[in-house]
């Protein structure tokens, strides 16, 4: 009988999808960033829940104010990646016995926090005891069916661009996890990406409203991973002609002689948006991100050959499907 | 400063809720049983989330196919005591890393049974490595705002009614939590009231369209603490005349010399419904609950003074409440 530590996390997922029904006329397939109800007048319903464990996704250095933070920031940015404004949020937790009551006050702070920067409310919950802090939430809102941003629909030719630039989290989770030394005047940037995290909300509304997108989902378990769960669900490859990668996670990597692409390639706990846009509106793409006060910036081309690869001067290195994968990853 | 064992769960509750933004025309207040938004047209979008943890949730003798079973169960229950039919329900697991391929076939089975028989879909989720088991189950649907049956809404003189016996799930925990025996003829009958519980949902969603409601709850955490619950929330009192209490129950008290007015008050994971009746449209609300092939009985009475009694005899005693208390009980 093999242990989940074997099978790993897509193992475990694939043995649940096969004992479940589907809904019929299912409007986003299973192994989507959310899930969704068709309800009539070409419009969806979605939800979307994750679960935040206080061993694998709080780092020491996290306080629980920002833990609770990033449970919220973590959905949320899933539905930026589908274009969808999130309307209400419940939360469940699982708080350990001894926790005091200020503990439980800063996790009230934290939520509250998390849904009011991105112009929602905690709506309910529940509360229990457990060993570890859980706090699970699920994100509720609507959208026209047209506008949701599968991770499907990506086609040879498209661009692929992303939101923003890549590595900080990495070089943070090594300062905070493995005691690495910073400079000063990179280290709170490199921390803060890990504490602060920041949903792509209003680039992800933006772009689902430009019709400009073909495939979209979020940064949260790497770069390279999104590519490679972009891929099979689009059926298409990738290459990349370049990684754009955050300058002080160019200066940590320098400091350290580390690679500062495979810190920004095989990354996690960074929500930048990572999409597909069709050619002909690609300034209209652009335009639209700009008008929200961000970038969206060009990073390579889908080609029909299902490889994720790397340019690197006249020659391709494939990208690793490698990232965090519970079960299998320590 | 205080531990959360000695605040209870309800302070731990009341401490977030202090630190959350009220979302402007909230339809239903916190402490109800499920959230909800008002997405105009007199529609509401109600959402419910509900976390089983192995340690408290799932007594020995419960198997995995069982507990996650019952993890969708306890929040389609909520959902029936609203009113609500159950749309679309996503479950994020935290599975501990030594579970078997074979446990998680028994999850995936167990989440999938709980759903179809309500006639609904696990849509999607989340997979997290974990300490304990953990499932946290969230359900969506939407109801006619009117038709929504809050906690709150209890008028003197309305009929205090129940779906059904009490008594059967706090044998069936004494026999599998402390091994006490029980005469064959009842024992499956008390076991499989804990591991296989149901929720009262075409009682609920025929109650909420009878129009004879005026408040409603599930008994999850005992009668008694519901009967607490709604008090607090409709600002009213109860005398109860009759607890009925299943015949497996009384058998099983009779046996070990219980008081089996106690085992049926003060139990917990039961599922029934407790409702007021307004007593013009008492014999609507029976006919209703007859039609779907069960039974509406009358407890008792709501009363003016805030005190929740039960009468023997001539007389009458509190009802307390004591019910499962998370950080406190134990």
């Amino acid at each position: 009988m093999r242990r989940i530590s074997e099978i790993g996390e897509l193992g475990v997922i694939e043995r649940i999808l096969e004992c479940l029904d589907l809904m019929p006329d299912m409007p986003v397939p299973f192994w989507d960033d959310a899930s969704a109800v068709d309800f009539g007048g070409g419009m969806l319903l979605v939800v979307k829940t994750d679960m935040l464990v206080g061993e694998t996704d709080v780092p020491s250095g996290m306080s629980l104010f920002e833990a609770a933070r990033k449970a919220v920031v973590m959905n949320v940015s899933d539905f930026a990646a589908k274009g969808v404004k999130p309307m209400a949020i419940v939360a469940s937790l699982g708080l350990p016995r001894d926790l005091t009551e200020e503990d439980v006050v800063q996790i009230g702070r934290g939520l509250n926090m998390g849904a009011r920067e991105y112009g929602t409310y905690i709506i309910g919950g529940d509360t229990n005891e457990a060993s570890d802090l859980i706090i699970s939430c699920s994100v509720v809102g609507f959208c026209e069916r047209n506008k949701f941003m599968k991770r499907s629909g990506a086609r040879p030719g498209d661009i692929l661009a992303v939101t923003g630039l890549f590595g900080k989290t990495s070089c943070g989770l090594k300062i905070l996890l493995d005691g690495l030394y910073a400079p000063s005047d990179i280290r709170d940037a490199l921390v803060k990406s890990v504490l602060m995290p920041e949903a792509r909300l209003k680039e992800g509304l933006a772009l689902a409203s430009s019709g400009a997108i073909t495939s979209s989902i979020d940064s949260s378990d790497g770069l390279a991973w999104s590519l490679h769960e972009l891929s099979r669900s689009s059926e298409v490859g990738f290459i990349v002609d370049d990684v754009p990668i955050a300058p002080e996670a160019i200066k940590f990597a320098e400091f350290h002689n580390l690679d500062p692409v495979e810190l920004s390639l095989y990354g996690g706990e960074e929500y930048e948006l990572v999409v597909t846009v069709k050619p002909s509106l690609w300034e209209v793409a652009e335009r639209t991100v700009e008008k929200v006060g961000s970038k969206l910036i060009r990073i390579g081309e889908v080609i029909e050959e299902r490889k994720i690869l790397l340019r690197i001067d006249d020659s391709t290195i494939p990208i690793k499907r490698r990232g965090w994968e519970h079960f299998k990853s320590k």
